[in-house]
């Protein structure tokens, strides 16, 4: 890429320094592995997301996919991309060795998928989806279906999708209607409407195929009644015949305000008498297996919303350096040059403030990823478990908060362009619309601070909550000799003794009054983020500071001052907000709750 | 409208019981009105917006304007609400009797405008425009211009731009490059190019009329040499033959990402010798002249802005009281029924929030409304001079408050449909990418926050600054003796005395170092602001208490119980914002100030 998506400095850093990605390699699985090994992979996603992603990243958008009623049309850049991404070995770099995988570490994949993403959000769906519905199949399937499907999903034949919205449904997963009715060579028929479904159809693949929830005739009401389906949209033949087409048929694509390169789907399943779908896993446990896709899921949204608001902040930053306009206040002289609008404070703001949600939110991203590795690959039981608690506990801020935050980050680099971050002819506008998905799907905002106060906190005796206490401790600990960073760490604690105290005020609100004690999540969630970035930027800070007492070049220097000076803006222009916060969660306040229908 | 885009009784409130609107019939200016004239202006408004405006608000975002290199071609539905729009008056309406107008007041004109630029603003940023141009030639022109172009103005023949912002100068008016050259007949050629230009070009009107700022030879740098001239597309011929092809040529149209129904465009002047162009008023005076018109601009922009939220509001509550999906926390059985969503807590809040931001924004913009024309038309000089100081004062609030947090409810609005928010299907993606360009143009919020900080608050000894202290003041004392309100003067009266003193300390920091004071302005902006519109919630919760004193149906008791709770949730939610904020301003906090370029 002419333009610096992600910079490449920050990646290494954040892989290296802020995790000890390294450290991995003495785990077995990673055994036969290096730190070159790493980073080629990391180039390789970089060369593919510069080569086939980002070329079409503005004509994706204003060639949007479009439905003749038969066929779905994409781009042919789409087609081009998705092969680029399969034939490099990603549909299956993250499996084992000996399934014909290259057994690579969580975070070094999410790093190398964030150059995708960052790339080309509207293509890169596609594969992402495949890779979640894949590890769905390699879970929770049978050996025969993982015989027949997992292949052709390895290496990019068939594409995936996760199916479980419903127009008449929407968050409320209990709710789901999509009916499945036992079919006497064992597999079930699937009648039922989904929504909303993205890369439910396309014409990139030979086959789709659709993780489907749905409800067993006579099953439990609720959650506890919904099970988990294969349903391909082209049902291959045994015996070397042609595949035989599915009943499932796109009803129509919605259009959306940005993701247009991804398709946007109304699945109809079983007007012809019934989709046919296979059980994977037990029945009635479809929502369990599921959860597994959406956490990991989860943490894919949290990184591609800070990836655009990365790619955002890198192109502002430019122009910025740039763009020659105005003088400062005290210039009174009109025939003096103008300077780069870099040198107005405001517009330095505005790119600190930047810099302080993407590099936190990719930071935040990549340490999740490092849980996530950890819960699956740490020597001891316990760590694994310890890593598996404080993920759990994570997964709502590591959702939430960079969809909101690299949001704003979009619409601040916006306005350091002014009139040219309002039009086409500029990426910014795009990512902005783009990144305003990532506050809506895989769980809203809303859903996510119910998760969170509602059962994340208080899980096993709020195991994973004083996990995260603990951690950041050592953090506060690790600062107390340093005077440079002291006052921040200092500030940190104080915002995290309020947390503490506001958490067990709100499980108390919540014992006597579930609706009213969760009636103001949302600013426990934004007021727990704060808490969480102020701490992922204090250890960033901690490193820098520490290399800053080092022998460095000028440009080391200059990144780790950055990120001592990004560390400082967020503690101290940031954290403070949990106070207003904190004080209307600890006084339960109830003016939203209290609000009546009639009086809007 | 089948959908409501603004509350009647709302607007009825802020006119009749927020303003005091009835006794501008006592003023002489107004002596032939009634309160029922001011209604039917608001009907006719209404009717035009819901039959000419509202039909293609969605399609003249999917069909933007093209350029073939000759014509610019328009949907022909743009037409139809131009011709609409000038045939009811509303070109000449708050022209005196005598020029061919209405004399009709300000803040009635504002009301019955917002009605339009709620249903449409792409379209009806051509009118709005040639209103203001108008009022330009009207105030500055010579006799003779204003015979040849205030009549087709003011009928709909032509139209009108204003050409300030060039390529390489943006926001800074000081370095306009455009340079006008005297010709032996006493006007101008002028030469340059300019940029951002809304309704530039368009096939509507047969003439359209450029005010455009440029540079006399050898005039004084910087915004004293800054004349104001009148550049029409066609030269009007005298002697009836037709008229003469003007040298402005449109360069080439900007894609923006809403508003698309104006033309952006670039404007290329003087590029085959010369374009005419008439000087308007004395020469080095344009940007003085240009300011009135700025000024009633930002006034425009903080409404059109403020309804574009009220809009998205009305669509998102119709949506949450509809919507069956999910259950309270309180309800484990999935057997119940599904509730409207506006049930959920969370979803009240983003409704209040939202009530709370565009009732308010629109309140503020009416209140600026009636300033503006008690500046022009109350009974005494220095009622006339109070009125013209505080709403000086208040500009910056006017335009930037409601284009930062209308926005934002557009934000919520999206939110509350969740997926359906995101898609085209619904409008609220439409009216979330339309009210994202109005934190930019007329003045960015940096700007606006330069203005405040630098110029409104210091000027004349802080003249406006203690009016309005003064005004808020008057409210405090109001609520003294209700008990229900008390509580929320209280913590404005704290608001308030924490801004007095920041303010101080702020105009100390300038007073020292012009740039390092002037460095957190948009925080001060902002903190600012919410003092304002605390002001304004809780003047209407007065009138609203008071009310609800008195014998009401049922609906007036929701309606003024609404208007109390907006009102409690503002000063409780948002107001306690203004606290870390003015910390970081007392404290004349660096961090961004000292972030250097290489350390991004």
């Amino acid at each position: 890429m002419s333009e610096q998506y992600l910079k490449d400095r920050d990646i290494e850093f954040l892989l290296y320094e802020f995790l000890d990605t390294e450290a991995l390699l003495q785990r077995p699985r990673y055994a036969e592995h290096s730190r070159e090994v790493f980073n080629a992979t990391l180039d390789t996603a970089r060369t593919i997301a510069e080569k086939y992603f980002a070329d079409h990243y503005t004509k994706g958008d204003a060639c949007e996919p479009t439905f003749d009623g038969e066929t779905v049309t994409l781009i042919e850049e789409t087609h081009k991309a998705w092969h680029a991404f399969a034939e490099a070995g990603f549909l299956a770099a993250h499996y084992d060795f000996d399934e014909g995988g290259m057994q690579l570490p969580e975070v070094i994949l999410r790093s190398a998928m964030a150059y995708i993403n960052a790339a080309n959000v509207g293509t890169a769906a596609y594969p992402f989806l495949t890779l979640g519905a894949a590890n769905l199949v390699r879970s929770f399937a049978s050996e025969d279906l993982k015989n027949t499907y997992l292949p052709p999903m390895m290496d990019g034949r068939y594409a995936g999708t996760m199916a479980l919205t419903e127009p008449d449904q929407g968050s409320a997963l209990a709710d789901i209607r999509t009916t499945a009715t036992p079919a006497e060579d064992g597999s079930y028929r699937l009648r039922g409407q989904k929504m909303f479904i993205s890369g439910g159809d396309q014409s990139i693949t030979e086959n789709i195929v659709h993780m489907v929830l749905a409800r067993i005739k006579d099953a439990p009401p609720g959650v506890k009644g919904i099970s988990l389906f294969l349903v391909p949209k082209f049902i291959p033949a045994t015996d070397g015949a042609a595949p035989i087409r599915n009943d499932v048929q796109l009803a129509g694509l919605l259009h959306k305000m940005g993701y247009r390169n991804t398709t946007s789907t109304v699945l109809s399943f079983g007007e012809s008498g019934g989709a046919v779908g296979y059980l994977v896993g037990e029945p009635h446990k479809g929502l369990s297996y599921m959860f597994q896709l959406m956490n990991e899921a989860r943490i894919g949204v949290g990184t591609g919303a800070a990836v655009l608001g990365y790619r955002g902040y890198q192109h502002a930053l430019q122009y910025a350096k740039e763009r020659p306009q105005g003088r400062l206040p005290s210039n009174r002289d009109p025939q003096s040059k103008q300077v780069p609008i870099i040198q107005h404070a405001d517009v330095r703001r505005m790119l600190l403030m930047q810099k302080s949600y993407v590099e936190g939110g990719l930071a935040l991203c990549l340490y999740a990823s490092s849980l996530f590795e950890d819960a699956h690959s740490a020597e001891t039981e316990n760590e694994r478990q310890q890593a598996a608690e404080l993920l759990d506990l994570l997964t709502p801020i590591v959702k939430s908060w960079p969809s909101k935050y690299c949001l704003k980050a979009n619409d601040l680099a916006i306005q350091v362009l002014g009139g040219s971050g309002y039009i086409r002819e500029y990426p910014l506008e795009q990512l902005y619309r783009d990144n305003r998905l990532n506050p809506i799907h895989e769980g809203t905002e809303g859903i996510q601070a119910m998760d969170l106060l509602g059962r994340k906190v208080p899980a096993k005796g709020l195991a994973g909550y004083q996990l995260l206490a603990g951690e950041i401790g050592k953090t506060l600990a690790a600062c107390a000799d340093s005077d440079e960073l002291n006052a921040l760490a200092q500030r940190l604690g104080d915002g995290l003794g309020r947390l503490n105290s506001t958490t067990e005020i709100l499980l108390g609100q919540m014992a006597a009054d579930a609706d009213l004690g969760l009636a103001n999540a949302a600013l426990y969630l934004d007021a727990f983020g704060r808490v969480v970035v102020s701490w992922i930027w204090l250890r960033q800070a901690l490193i820098a500071s520490r290399r800053l007492n080092t022998n460095l070049s000028e440009n080391e220097e200059n990144f780790y001052r950055g990120k001592l000076q990004a560390a400082r803006f967020y503690i101290e222009w940031e954290l403070p907000e949990i106070e207003p916060q904190l004080t209307l969660l600890e006084a339960g306040n109830r003016v939203p709750f209290e609000m009546q229908r009639d009086w809007f």
